[in-house]
């Protein structure tokens, strides 16, 4: 019951963030002269964890995200039991969001997935052509950095309460630097959900949107674990 | 003489949120190059909220919505003798609100307020010409989530004071997304207030933007009960 | 000695909202493409208070503008005797600011102080033509709100430590609402600032943004002392 | 031991904010139409070290620039033992926050390091080809309110636990108002670690960029032991 209630905050939450993040990608972007551009899109997917953080942070700790399941887990802070559990609710969340997404998008004439519905890739479907390796860094790295900034922010002896906009604004910050590079992920939930409606590119490149992420995090939680021995 | 003042302060702040977040569209939207675009709309919206809740949060609650009142009195939180006056004030200070900036915006050569006043719309009057359909759905699922934000970010369990800012930045996120699709309303007294004195097509499609709102705000009542029961 | 604290404070804090809010605008806000605009400007503005509070609020309360302290005064939370003082140390940081900001901006070849130097207006010299009237309204009612912001922020009975938080972000969403109708002054030292160094026009016009913003701060602080008497 | 553990917390830190704030202007800022602009690039500067300030901040002080060791160091709270360890560590953190960007970047067809890499510079490698009397000035001025807000809001009377927020937008504020003309560098491991990659007029310019921002922060150091003296 109590896991239950877990799952369901994590389903809403990933919905959340991938409706609210890709929805303003998808919806928002590319309006004439008014259009949300980068900042605007970078700015939706930290508010999405922000507002959720708050929200939802006292009954599921908030993860939204397999890699921030991982990362935590490694870290000695998730139980192994609930780590399976929360990715699936996370990824059913997203698809949900995606969902609803393309609901609200389809009821738009000349509305086209195959402009991409805001999904992840490499190489040719880079947003600005940057190569697989490029791709592959950027994801590691920045999943690390993600991580160290939820391990950090969330320490016992870090100011208490201020988490969630460290960790929101983190993420508007991995959307700031790399939008062009991999249109973003550090969150396989968030490229799975997308990736099943474009259906086609974003699918057989999802891969690594698995596997970088899930890299960097664990990466975190090893690093992370030197600050916490011994001394307060 | 205690729910005048709260009265009072409904009014004042359903006045800032009209006149700031649609003041920001009427007035600065469309000024060329430098104009603030749908992010600078979106961070006004958000900002009319997140001020007042810390200026006038612990008067009222500010809910400066009808569609906040009703999902607090779901929830339970909100008084039933409360709701209309409340709802009343909220609609009063929207209008205002709106009369301020109709003044302010009147006084420059050229403005036509056939351009809509920030008003909300479906189908041919929406920004980017979304169905009836898209837009119920975004204004049912964007105050559903609002609420959420809001149940979540003042619960007990929730850290102490930050829930001005998860509920200001939600509504920015919620105009990050949904501007061009109804150019955003999740509240019945700002969708009023302009529509009163755009006068046509904003009075039809009014009914729109008292249903979806509170349709979304009360299932969201519901559904956080499931997260209160029983446990801390 | 106490006193000259917190006139030092003042001091810097208001040379600080010049030389950062005016800044921005003097020299980010047209670079061609790359712009900061009015977002730009607007979020300058609020944090260059954002930022004072947070340094020299424990000094001085961080007033930085003549108003302001009229409308703390008329709430009886400012003493008679240190009014004329803080004006006078805010008038004089707000030239310092504008001085070094002028050091600045001419270091470049083409610049031309007739362009503004991001001086307030009304009719002709309104950024986007609001008559006087227009621009009256809009000074006396935004600044009645941002003491309403402060007034209440500030009260006991708010979350405590959030206050600059609140007052920045509405110094922005007035910046976002009227840069095009007066350029937004809300602060007759932040104009005087600037409009010494334009010298013609602006002089000219500066009574407008002494009076206005003092009427909307002295009907604030006699508005909110309803939300004071008596209850807790 | 504890040493190590804060020179390893300021590496990562550094490394965090070349790769993020310098990342952001080399990938994002002129991506067309859609590009995050200087108001990206600011945000993306203050996010890391507001990030930063939340994640590392109890375990070395989170200074990720030389010129707030020395400004720290002169307001006597930072010890002489360290001065030098810290700058060491922030350099190279710098140099490798730069060196992944570099990686990351030249996997784009057409990358040309020539374009500056997020370079800081003045006269001719000015952005907007400002003075070298101009740069001086600003990143003399610029710096010195940086540490004056970092003093003031991390002083025993300002409200706890908000100086990485305070510190953070500060950083994108100074950066909204000096893009155009430095480049903004108000750190000298920032500026270091890209002009090595850059390589030609970076490095020869490299000297203000150090000089400067000491000259700043010590005066800043120097100023506000006034505020602190004697009463509380």
């Amino acid at each position: 019951m109590n896991l239950t209630k877990k799952l369901v905050a994590e389903f809403i939450g990933t919905f959340w963030l991938v409706l609210g993040g890709c929805g303003s990608a998808v919806l928002a972007a590319s309006f004439p002269e008014l259009s949300i551009g980068f900042v605007g899109v970078s700015l939706a997917f930290g508010l999405t964890v922000l507002t959720m953080a708050y929200a939802i942070g006292h009954i599921s700790g908030c993860h939204l995200n397999p890699a921030v399941s991982f990362g935590l887990w490694t870290s000695g802070r998730f139980s192994t039991s609930e780590l399976l559990p929360y990715i699936f609710a996370q990824v059913l969340g997203g698809i949900a969001g995606a969902f609803i997404l393309y609901i609200i998008a389809s009821g738009k004439a000349g509305f086209d997935i195959t402009a991409g519905f805001a999904s992840n890739g490499y190489a040719e479907h880079s947003p600005n052509g940057y190569s697989l390796i490029s791709v592959l860094v950027a994801e590691i790295v920045m999943t690390f950095m993600f991580l160290l900034v939820i391990l950090g922010s969330t320490d016992k002896r870090a100011p208490s309460g201020f988490a969630p906009i460290a960790i929101g604004l983190a993420l508007t910050l991995i959307h700031l630097i790399t939008i062009p590079v991999s249109n973003t992920s550090v969150n396989p939930a968030r490229s799975t959900a997308v990736a099943i409606f474009e259906g086609t590119w974003a699918m057989e490149q999802l891969w690594l949107f698995w596997i970088a992420p899930i890299i960097g995090a664990i990466l975190a939680g090893i690093v992370y674990k030197l600050f916490e021995s011994n001394e307060n």
